[in-house]
C-alpha cells in the first residue's frame, strides 16, 4: 500500500538550469508524509501543540533518475518500510504525472523524541503515529 | 472576476512560531499566478523557453492581517488590478479555506523585458499574456 | 547610522533566470535584521525563548531596481525609519558589493505581541529592543 | 585537505522546533560548495554562461548528529572523496562553530552533462573543475 500526492514544482523551486533544485525533493516528500498525517486524521501542529513529543530525521538519502521540471506535475508515492522500537523508514517515489517516468527514489528515517531541544529524550515510536499509518493501509 | 488557487501551509515553510514566515506569502500568491497561466494554457518553463520575454517584478508589497497556521489550507484569490502599456499589476487576497478570515492582501507590479540579462530592454505587456487574462474573464 | 551585512546569492536562490527569486530579498533584509540583533548581544532564539513576546511583519514592500544575479555578493543596510508606541518600521538598501548599484529597497514595519498563537495580544515596543537599537547607535 | 566555510542558521530556515528544517542541511553544503569554487576563482554562473555544462546530483545522503539551532554559527567543511572518470563525491561535515560538536554529515555524487535540459549527454568530468578542486589541494 502507498499513500499518494500530487504537487507541482514552483517557479520559486527552479533553478537556473529550469529544474528543481535538488533539495527540494525532501521538501516534496516531507509535504506528501504532513498530506498523509492529515489523512490519517491528524497534523503536525497538533504533533507539536498537543503531543509532547518530536520527530527529526536521523537519516535521508535521494537518488536523482530524471530532472523535476518547472511547472510539471509530480506524484509522490509513500510507503512505509519498516516500523522499529525507536524509528520508522520511509520510502517515496517522485514520478512524472503526465510520463509516468521515474524523477527520484528518497528514504527518510525518523528517530522520535519527547522533551524539549535543551533536553531531548529517544522515545519509542508513539502509538498515535502507529494507528494512523494502521488506519491508512500503510502497515499491517 | 478572480482566480483561485489553494494551498497548504508546510512544515518546511512554518517558522519557530508555527506559522508561515512573512515571505512566504509571495511564494503562495506566485503560486496561483502560475496557476492562473496554466489555466490559460501557458506556463512560465514555455514563456522563458519559447517566449523570448521576462517579467520582473518591479514592485511588490504585503498587509499581513493574520496569522498563517502550519497545515493551514489557504485559498489565494488573484485580480487584475491594472494593465498598463508596459507592466501589470495583480492584487491578492488570502484568506483561511475552513474560516474565511483574511490572511494577507498582496500587491505586485510586473514589467516586461526582452533580451538576456546582460542586455535586457524594457517592452511592451506581452499579447500572449493579455489573452490569457482575457481568455479566463480577468481582464475585458 | 546604518548597520551593513554582506551576504551572497546562492544557487538555491536564483530562479530560471539566473537571478535571485523577487521574495529572496525579505529573507536578505531579514538576515541582516537577525545580523543587526546578534550585533546588539541578542538573538532571535533568546527572544522567543525567554522574552515571551514576538515581533510579527504588519506591512511589508519591496522597490526593485537591478537584478540580483547569482553569486553576486550584496551588501544590505539597515536603517531605522521610525520608532513608534507599538510598531518599528526598518528601512534597507541592497546593494551590489562590486558595483555598488542599488538593487533594491525594502521596508517592513513590525508590530509587537505578547501571549501564544491562539492568544496573541498587542504590546508596546520591548525596551529590550529599543536598547539594543540604540546600542548601535541606530536609534537615539 | 578541506575547504571550510562558516554560515549562520537564520529564521526563515528554522522550524517550528526552532531548529533548521532537515533540508536545509544540502542548501547548506552547497553553499560551501559554490564558495569553494568561487576559492578556485570559478562560480556558478559563468559555468551556466560559458562552460556548456552542468553538474546534476544523482545521489545524496545526510546524517543528523544534534540539531542546528537558529541563530547557531555553522563551519561546514568540504572534502573531495572521489574524482572518477564522469562522477565526483563530495563529503561535509557540519559543525557547532562554538561548541565544535557535529551538527551533520553529508555525502553528495555530482555526474555531468553537456546541452540543454531536452538534450542532456552524460560527459566526463571537465578538467576546469578538476584544476579548481587541485589549486584549492583538495586533489592531488
Amino acid at each position: 500500500m502507498a499513500f499518494e500526492h500530487t504537487l507541482t514544482v514552483r517557479f520559486h523551486e527552479a533553478d537556473r538550469a529550469g529544474i528543481a533544485f535538488f533539495g527540494r525533493v525532501f521538501e516534496y516528500c516531507h509535504t506528501a508524509f504532513e498530506e498523509m498525517l492529515m489523512a490519517a486524521g491528524d497534523n503536525l501542529a497538533s504533533v507539536f501543540d498537543e503531543g509532547g513529543w518530536g520527530m527529526p530525521l536521523v537519516h535521508v538519502e535521494a537518488d536523482y533518475a530524471r530532472p523535476m521540471g518547472l511547472s510539471q506535475r509530480l506524484v509522490v508515492s509513500l510507503e512505509v518500510e519498516r516500523v522499529g522500537e525507536r524509528s520508522v523508514t520511509f520510502v517515496f517515489r517522485v514520478t512524472g504525472q503526465e510520463d509516468g517516468e521515474l524523477r527520484a527514489t528518497v528514504k527518510m528515517i525518523h528517530a522520535f523524541v519527547s522533551g524539549d531541544l535543551e533536553n531531548m529524550k529517544s522515545r519509542p515510536v508513539p502509538e498515535r503515529l502507529v494507528s494512523g499509518l494502521r488506519k491508512l493501509g500503510l502497515v499491517d
